[in-house]
């Protein structure tokens, strides 16, 4: 069934803050998605409006999307991928951001690669890139560990835990939450962290009002910043 | 000796793979440069060409550089902010990809935060980034850890530490290599790795000829690319 020679896999980047595409996205990106037809897509509405600010030359409705999230099983990601062992380039979009980060993009890529199916990621926004490199942290060493526990207990050992392990190795620790639960970490974060610990905050990157900035816990007390339902990033260092 | 508002810095991108400019850095990203005339550059003179390249309104001669490299000091940091601090905004630029992740550009970033300047990260070309999305490992859990040790002892254990990790955690495990040193690299892990552990390799990501490839180590050894003198990234994960 398969073609001498299977399509490609591009790793497509959306912007993370609304309607920036025109300003995040480089050229390249938007000239390779044109010559798509075939995506799979966290979200097909989200896929579907992106293409068409991007400037689509065909139809959105005439082009071909599957949905790749959190819910897709093994076996529909190998039916995904018939259309590439045909020879058919497809392109794989996340919800926000860059593709097989913290999304289930993941999955068709290491099935890509079984099947020694070329992968082509592209660059765009990364909120976790963008709050690392202004941070003014340790860049030489990090760990990213997505969503922290949602269990109170369980969040609070966690968190004094990758605090520890800040200060030991000189390690920057890096996690998100889900906007509408950022407020209730941030004070979670406030209230377990030692004065002296450093917190950056990365909040509603690449927007207007947009920003990043590290402070030290006892700083951050003082003036509590509103990051309810805003997308943010956390990073915590410890260094005298 | 403040103004009533002190200047931004601004964190900007260059390409990973040489003269892709025009495709990988954002739209954004050329105007906000061609606004600034002051830069602190790891590399004076391909900042000068970048900025050349990408058609900043000024002659180049005109503008004001000042070197930010893993020989500078606190001090120097101080003295090449006060620009800053009087209203000017200036910009960061690394050798190559984004400020502030495996570079000195860090110094300066703390250096801001400390004294309130507004740190602005700008969308980018980073090879760590790049290689993490299409190596279809954990993306929700991974450790950088920039350079190995030199030293062959030590580096046998922290390559050893570090597939253990992978195989325990399920956390992707990324690290580099000065090109001339890639090929030996490889040679180690390929020796030392267990025949089940996964290794990604992103070589020359961007350029032409670059890919990002996922084999268990036995298949590798299969088939040895060569590494000598390209930019690579090299990710370890475990798992059934």
């Amino acid at each position: 069934m398969c073609a001498a020679r299977p399509g490609k896999i591009y790793l497509i980047p959306l912007p993370i803050a609304a309607n920036t595409q025109g300003e995040v996205i480089p050229a390249y990106v938007k000239t390779i998605i044109q010559g798509l037809d075939y995506f799979l897509a966290e979200n097909i509405r989200t896929a579907r409006r992106y293409l068409r600010t991007l400037g689509h030359p065909q139809p959105i409705a005439q082009l071909k999307f599957v949905c790749l999230d959190k819910h897709t099983q093994a076996s529909q990601v190998v039916t995904y991928l018939q259309p590439i062992f045909q020879g058919i380039d497809g392109g794989i979009l996340t919800e926000s951001g860059c593709p097989g980060i913290a999304d289930p993009g993941a999955l068709a890529v290491q099935y890509a690669h079984q099947h020694h199916i070329e992968v082509i990621p592209l660059v765009g926004p990364s909120a976790i890139l963008l709050a690392l490199m202004a941070a003014g942290f340790n860049g030489q060493s990090f760990a990213f560990h997505g969503y922290l526990p949602v269990n109170k207990e369980e969040r609070k050992q966690v968190i004094k835990k990758l605090e520890n392990t800040a200060w030991r190795l000189k390690q920057t620790q890096i996690f998100i939450e889900t906007p509408y639960r950022n407020q209730t970490l941030l004070e979670v974060l406030l209230s377990i962290c030692q004065p002296h610990t450093l917190l950056c905050i990365g909040k509603n990157m690449t927007s207007k009002d947009g920003w990043v900035k590290t402070k030290p816990i006892q700083e951050w007390q003082r003036n509590k910043p509103n990051l309810y339902k805003l997308p943010a990033v956390f990073l915590l260092y410890g260094t005298v």
